[in-house]
């Protein structure tokens, strides 16, 4: 195995919202972000048992309207923060353009449709996994 | 886009530890975890600048040693816990089977070679994203 050994990743759902341009979109969910539906493929309903609602969970997306080449951003997209690695910001654009959202569980409906919130991504970007938060930690 | 449409991951660094062994790894960073060492590919050297000693960070690992056909298990490999969908655990076995490690940031040398503690991932596994943490929140 070297670094250019490369994995493949599959959407295990997608995000249902109201958020369509991710120019509207908050930079992180805390500001201002809405609530979203997260609808699980059929095919991984049963990795949802034991998600309940009023829990909170880490959301990993893969935010597929980013830009892979990036590697130093102007923080917060303010051109008088000085460049910055992206591993050092949140920025979306990165070379693996994985997004993570710690949100609450407002309802699980037929363990395919959990209802999240605050959620910053945009309708349609694909969920690749999930994780309970643990405590005091992530 | 759909749930067949697939992502490609590329590793950005490889953690090298003295952990060898997976079943020697603890279950939770927090649980008696040694310090180890991610090596950073050159070409993304310019991504971790900001990244300094000190700052906690969470690294994104490709769990490569994991079945990702696994969609429930028994809590911690106890038998006697109960079955539980893999997105409400922290196993490594899932779909995608990303890691999540909150770590702190104890040297960073030349800046291809950062030195975070404390770090359950074995000797050879990927690493595919850096985030700061959020304060309070990841």
């Amino acid at each position: 195995m070297n670094s250019t050994t490369t994995y493949s990743i599959r959407p295990i759902g997608f995000v249902h919202s109201q958020l369509i341009d991710k120019k509207d979109a908050p930079e992180q969910g805390s500001e201002g972000a809405p609530e979203a539906c997260i609808k699980i493929d059929k095919e991984f309903t049963k990795a949802t048992d034991g998600i309940v609602a009023g829990s909170e969970i880490i959301l990993l997306t893969w935010l597929h309207l980013s830009d892979r080449n990036v590697l130093q951003v102007h923080p917060r997209n303010n051109p008088n923060n000085p460049l910055k690695g992206v591993f050092a910001t949140r920025a979306p654009d990165r070379p693996n353009p994985i997004g993570l959202h710690r949100v609450q569980v407002l309802e699980t409906a037929e363990s395919v449709n959990l209802i999240v919130s605050p959620l910053e991504a945009v309708d349609g970007t694909p969920v690749i996994d999930i994780k309970p938060v643990l405590c005091n930690q992530h």
